[in-house]
Parts: C-alpha cells; sequence; structure tokens
C-alpha cells in the first residue's frame, strides 16, 4: 500500500499520462517486421541499413535484424529469416509472433510497422498493385465453436489507424484477415466474409496481438499481389506479381517513414 | 579467427561435446507447459508448486509460473493464462509459441513437457482416456502450395521420444498433428491423415518448433478428451470429458516426472 502522508518526494505519474507522455514525444525508434526477404531487401537497400553482426537474438533463431538511422529515426527491420533446416522463408504467425515479442523485448520500439504483400478482393475493391493500411486483424482459421473461445479464436482487434497518415499520403484502408495457409479453404473463406476483410496475408493478425499485448501501437502496410476472387490461382499469381508489388510496397513505406519522421505517435 | 598457436589455456570444449555433457548430466530444471487452467491446476496442486509473485514474464501478457521443487526437480509449470481481454485460455500455437520461447529464454530448463488434452482417432487406437507420448509433431492448417514451403508449413519434426520412459511406464506412442481450430474443416481432415496422425491438439507442433530451433529436448503427454471419427460433436465430448480426463493426464504426468528425476537426458 502506498504511503499516503509521504510527501517528500513527488510521485512518478500515474501510468495513463506516462502513455500520454510518450504519446506526446517524438517518434524516434521504429521497427519493421516483414516475413519474406524478397519483402524485406528493397526497403533495407531504400534506408541503407545492415545487418546487424551481433544478433540481439539468441542463438538457434534465424532472425536477422538490420539496422540503421534515417533522418531523425532509429530504424530496425526485423526478417524473420530462413528456415535453419528448408532454407524458406519462415512466413505464418507463429514466427511473426515471436519475432515481434522479441523485437519488443529488445530494441523497445515507439512504433512497430508491419510491411508485406497479400491477397486481396476485387469484389471489396483491391487490385493488384494496390497498398492499403489496415484498420482492423482478426483470423480466418481459429474457429473454437465454444462461447467465447469462438472470439478469442477469431481474435479480432483494432490496428493503430494514424488517421492523419492515411489522409496525408492517400491510402486506402482496409480490413485484413490472418491465417496460415496461402490457400482459402471453403470455411477460411465463410471466416473471412464474417471478418468483413479486404485483404488476406499470413502474419498480420499475429504481429497485433502481441503488439496489443505489451502495448506497442503497430501500423500495417499491405500491398496486394493476388486477387483472391479473381480467375487466376493465388500461388501463381502471388509468385508472378512478388517482384512488381514489393517496388510498391518499398515506395509506400519510405513515404510512410517520411511522415513519421519528426512527429510524436498522438500525430499520426 | 582463433589463435591457433596459443595452448596457454584448455579450450572450451567443442558444442558437440558441450551438447553431449548436458545430455548425461542430470536433469534439474524442468519446464512444464499446459494450455489450459483445468489441465494445469491438478498439476499444480499434486507438486504442490505456487504461483510466482513476481512474474519473470513482461507486463502486460497473461502468463502465469507456477513453481515448486519436487524431489532432485525445480519444476516450473506455465500456463499461458487467461486473455486479458476475454477472459478464456490463451488456447493455440501463437500463444503456446511464445510461453515456450519466453520460457526457454528465462528458466533455461534441461527439459520441456508439454501436458495437455488432445482429439484421438479410433480409427488409428485411441480411445477417451488414453495418454500418449508423442513422437512426431506437425501441422495441418498450414497450406502453402509453392514447393518446399509446403514442407515449413507441415512442419513435421520429431519430438524427444524417451523410449525408456515409454516402456517403463507402458505408454502408447503415437503422431500428434496441431492446429488452431477445435473443429476439423475437409482440409484439416486430408492433412491430418498425411500427417498419419492418431492425436490432434491446438499447441504440439508449435512448442515442438519454437524447442527444436533452441535446442531443448521436448516431451508431449496427451490425453484424449474427444474421438474425432466418432459420432459426438467435438465441442460437447470435449467439455464433456475434460476433467476425467485431465485426472489420468495428471497422474500420468506424475509417472513422467517420478521417472525422470535423478535421470539425465540419455537415459530417458
Amino acid at each position: 500500500m502506498a504511503a499516503l502522508g509521504d510527501q517528500s518526494e513527488a510521485p512518478p505519474p500515474p501510468p495513463d499520462q506516462q502513455a500520454m507522455a510518450s504519446q506526446n514525444k517524438p517518434i524516434s525508434n521504429i521497427v519493421i517486421i516483414i516475413a519474406m526477404q524478397t519483402e524485406a531487401l528493397p526497403i533495407v537497400n531504400r534506408f541503407q541499413l545492415t545487418e546487424e553482426p551481433n544478433s540481439p537474438f539468441p542463438q538457434g533463431v534465424p532472425w536477422v535484424r538490420y539496422r540503421g538511422t534515417y533522418k531523425n529515426l532509429n530504424l530496425s527491420l526485423i526478417w524473420p529469416g530462413k528456415d535453419p533446416v528448408l532454407g524458406v522463408d519462415s512466413v505464418g504467425t507463429i514466427s511473426s509472433a515471436l519475432v515481434t515479442y522479441a523485437a519488443i523485448q529488445t530494441l523497445q520500439p515507439d512504433l512497430i510497422i508491419n510491411a508485406g504483400t497479400a491477397g486481396g478482393f476485387k469484389a471489396k475493391g483491391a487490385s493488384i498493385g494496390d497498398v492499403f493500411i489496415v484498420s482492423d486483424c482478426a483470423f480466418h482459421d481459429r474457429r473454437i465453436p465454444i462461447p467465447v473461445f469462438d472470439l478469442y479464436g477469431v481474435g479480432l482487434r483494432k490496428a493503430f489507424e494514424a488517421p492523419n497518415l492515411v489522409k496525408e499520403l492517400n491510402l486506402k484502408v482496409a480490413k485484413l484477415s490472418t491465417g496460415d495457409s496461402l490457400d482459402m479453404s471453403p470455411q477460411d473463406e465463410s471466416s473471412i466474409i464474417a471478418n468483413d476483410a479486404t485483404l488476406k496475408d499470413m502474419e498480420g493478425a499475429a504481429i497485433a496481438y502481441v503488439a496489443e499485448l505489451l502495448k506497442v501501437p503497430a501500423v500495417f502496410v499491405k500491398a496486394v499481389t493476388d486477387i483472391i476472387d479473381g480467375d487466376k490461382p493465388t500461388a501463381e499469381e502471388f509468385l508472378q506479381n512478388l517482384a512488381a508489388v514489393t517496388a510498391k510496397l518499398d515506395l509506400a513505406v519510405e513515404k510512410v517513414i517520411n511522415f513519421i519522421n519528426g512527429k510524436s505517435i498522438a500525430e499520426l
């Protein structure tokens, strides 16, 4: 219990005021989380980030940190790396949740940006190459048909919306649904429709979950590589468009970072 | 580069020898990971574990550590806790991967035991209340139809099999398939069959993934609450049998811990 009568030292500000203070100081430390090397390298090059020789992460994990300074910002780009056995990018919710947790613990960012490619629904207004800021994240492959567990499975949460950023950069805003499959089963499709999602990816809602637990604002920048309700097979269309769409993603991330520079969380 | 000519100090043993040494010393530090409070509390009580007042985990996460000593063992039971917003157990792959990572980083266990309930296939020999040790883990809801990524999605890996433990305690051995849904879609079913699984759960393969990355042996003890290829709805059967099967799980975990006490990893 607090010693009520003791006024000899000014007490620390209550948590609400601390949070407000951190909302109003200029953002200095940004962690960008990107699942695939093909998506990450253009951004690494654009901001002249370099791979840190001494990984801040434990021995055994394949996670890679690229770091650098850009204008007034310390930028870290975290890529979950190649699977140690199979040599492919460590995509999906588990790796992205783990790197988000580890990056927050180690680097204490003011803001997380998850940038990446996504599938889009043309019926909801998405076209190949469109870049979106995400308003809401949810899962579409965690069906737990027990009351309240069902809501936990869906895991709907708001992203940090950054209204000024969206307005200034004239970006589209949409809802995102996340699952660990590149394809879409009929059950996935029903859940994606229930989630009212325009975008489908394999990481976003997992990163949103961890960022919310640890109270770090997270912005999601998603570029459309494939039209899910179109006539081309997803994997083929995804691989065909990956390089070109990644170039658009890279430009969008540059604009977002330039907008953020010098601003506080409250000003986004 | 190593100073080749300098023989004044004995060099540290090479990593292989270090690993062998740790395989041969008595196990002293065990982390038990259990997803649901109903599954965890009987084990907490049996070993007279107490909730640690100062959580070793960061502010904001709901993860709970119970600890105690039993014979020659330091036991920590980690339960991912209740979702801070919804108040239900934080089940599924993301929470279990996160607590496995955080528990290994913080507590440096010699061995991880994941104990929990699972669905079982009667066609593969499972009955309600059966307790299994898992030989292999894989995922059934991570379909990525691109070469090599498909294997990454399935994420097949061997568990630590503990042949002496299995023989001495006369336990059944089976393969486990993991996914984030309590129900089973036709696509899940195809993947579970491809995984040759007798058991279906929502955490095992995620814990196996993190334990393998960080090179900690992991044993999986799974008790069957519901028959997936039977005629009762999964959620109903699961809830109906949860308490009774948890009692069997609890007894099995006690026997496993008693067997481990005083032994090395190599002796399991």
